[in-house]
């Protein structure tokens, strides 16, 4: 804690201040669909310098609803970035040693081209004519724009959540491409209990007649069933006692129960808040697209996990949280075993922590700890003196 | 799985004919809100014979969706009741020996009082000036009942759920009306997890622009909401372990993905199914009320648990299942914990089963085995032959 709060008050004093950037290829971007796109515009940002070799760049993969904006302060800004406790001079990821860059997945609409962005073809924005994307196809992109900054090969790539089901998908899927990947709080497939929860989601957003089939663009927006799809959303991201200890039975009228259909509970306002700021920030396509990628994702396709796993070269760094119920510990320790299996350089840490599946964006001390030792290590071992 | 397979075609064979029954108590009935009902109608079946002493009646008592029909059939029905595995001749609430009640909880659609009744003021059917009702609501008409039968005590009371929170309520609340309860898959008081997923069920019904607050009868029903609704439950009423084995990420066209948003997945279908099977069997609003009843359950109220149960009578025996997360094993523990800590008689039963919540509508042979005992245990013990 006393290192946690070293590194806030380190945050505070450097505000740093950083922009997002854009840039489109152009020519064709063909999907696992098999779907293409004619061009592809990415938003991106970076923090730290590339070194000449260009040896000391990481890729911050961020997470379903996460976006370029991983650290430092956008102008006039009052929060950072969406990991600026992990990010900076002194850091897990040491902007003093390494160059971050943090790329807008594809199907995002946060800069990076999705279902909001104009279709050059009709001069409206996708919806749902949007192809359907996928993990692989958000790291192809990625792949892309690492080979437009001439990098041959990156340091390391790393994220939780989604991000973490990107990181491991880069290690298969460009063996060649990292020294290493860090994956946290994630999984080589979708499970059913995982697809059941987007799946509910998603119903939630096309059964508000707002959504019109993904037509809403400068008509209205599919609030309140994007806001019932977000509040589940954070049930699953928050475990049975951080709920507890946050929220307990706590009323917000302290004196009594209302008897009514009204907010008694702190737990019931806190989810609408979520909910209803969700609406404001991020767009209900989009919110399918990316949960369909995520239920879509699934590494092994049948084949056996180590199969998969054969060809990997990176050295990989497997976290996980104990109080994860939606990407519990078990699926991570399924990835350790079938790396393990192939002799892979991999390490496994499990976090003691009670903020479940949010844990990856809490409990920084731990794992700051555990990546910068690992950075250095994979430095060293794998790179030289950089 | 052979005493189990035993049973059934035993039920099949005898395919008893039960009906449902009515009886209006007029004459005030006041809530915990403190609200006034100016009558109640309460739905109920029996089955077995009550002895000449009155001794030998057993209360089951349903969860959130049941109803009174807890076992044989209806006239020209295909399915049993609910509980059909577990109430008829041989089975675990022998009805050789006992007789067995069940009655629908007020609040809900299965022909006891709520919302979708016709208030007799306005001659039009409550909505949502029905009274919000509590677990201690649902007793008191059940006692009611009880004495309306000239039943002075109890053999038992039973149920899983939401049944099993009225059971634990029973002991409590009348102590020297029941001389056991069986309290299954159940809580003392509901968490913050535990209300924040019916606080999302809830906010997807009133999202449905078709519930009109409540006022939708004869209009038209607030189906997707509903649906939607219903959909999250099945996923918090089934295990990790049982939808991977049921389902996992099994396609319904075996051949590909659609790359669409079209249902790839076995558990979407399934969701959507018991969704809209759910829409035609259950009112929307009787959904809001008795899931509130549920949330407002808490039989300490900041109080000791262990001072609660310090006027407990009744011999207990509380039953969990491995893999229920919606109400775990730790939360029957803390019951029997504080029952001990009052010396009073309790057992305590952990089931090993993958079906999660659901698995006290689907483990018979464990479940069969520790109540049928127990409740001849009971009955040597507390009554004598009977």
């Amino acid at each position: 804690m006393q290192n946690q709060e070293r590194l806030k008050r380190l945050s505070v004093s450097n505000k740093a201040i950083v922009q997002t950037q854009h840039v489109t290829f152009q020519g064709e971007v063909l999907l696992k669909s098999g779907a293409r796109l004619d061009s592809v515009t990415v938003a991106y940002e970076t923090y730290g310098a590339l070194n000449a070799q260009k040896s000391n760049a990481i890729l911050i993969l961020h997470a379903f609803t996460g976006d370029a904006h991983a650290a430092d302060y956008h102008e006039g800004a009052k929060d950072p970035g969406w990991w600026h406790d992990m990010i900076g001079p002194g850091k897990a990821f040491d902007t003093n040693k390494y160059f971050l860059v943090c790329t807008n997945v594809i199907g995002s609409c946060k800069g990076t081209t999705g279902p909001i962005s104009i279709d050059p073809k009709t001069g409206k924005p996708f919806g749902l004519t949007f192809p359907v994307i996928t993990i692989e196809d958000m790291v192809d992109v990625q792949k892309r724009f690492i080979d437009h900054l001439g990098i041959k090969k990156l340091l390391s790539c790393a994220g939780g959540s989604m991000g973490g089901m990107q990181a491991i998908t880069w290690a298969v899927r460009y063996p060649q491409m990292i020294h290493s990947a860090v994956v946290i709080a994630a999984c080589h497939r979708h499970t059913a209990q995982q697809i059941a929860f987007h799946e509910v989601g998603r119903q939630a957003v096309m059964a508000d007649p707002d959504w019109k089939d993904g037509n809403y663009y400068g008509v209205g927006i599919p609030a309140s069933g994007l806001s019932v799809a977000r509040m589940l959303g954070h049930i699953t991201y928050m475990s049975w006692t951080s709920m507890e200890q946050k929220f307990g039975r706590k009323l917000r009228d302290k004196e009594k129960l209302g008897y009514d259909f009204s907010k008694d509970f702190e737990v019931q306002s806190y989810l609408e808040y979520r909910g209803k700021s969700f609406v404001d920030r991020f767009d209900a396509n989009s919110y399918l697209y990316l949960t369909k990628a995520m239920d879509y994702f699934d590494l092994a396709q049948g084949r056996k996990l180590s199969e998969v796993f054969k060809d990997v070269k990176a050295d990989l760094l497997v976290i996980s949280f104990t109080s994860d119920w939606l990407y519990p510990s078990s699926q991570s320790q399924e990835m350790v075993r079938a790396l393990k299996a192939n002799d892979a350089d991999v390490s496994y840490v499990e976090i003691p922590s009670d903020y479940g599946h949010d844990s990856f964006l809490v409990e920084f001390e731990d794992q700051t700890r555990a990546i910068s030792n690992y950075l250095l290590k994979v430095q060293k071992e794998r790179v030289g003196k950089i």
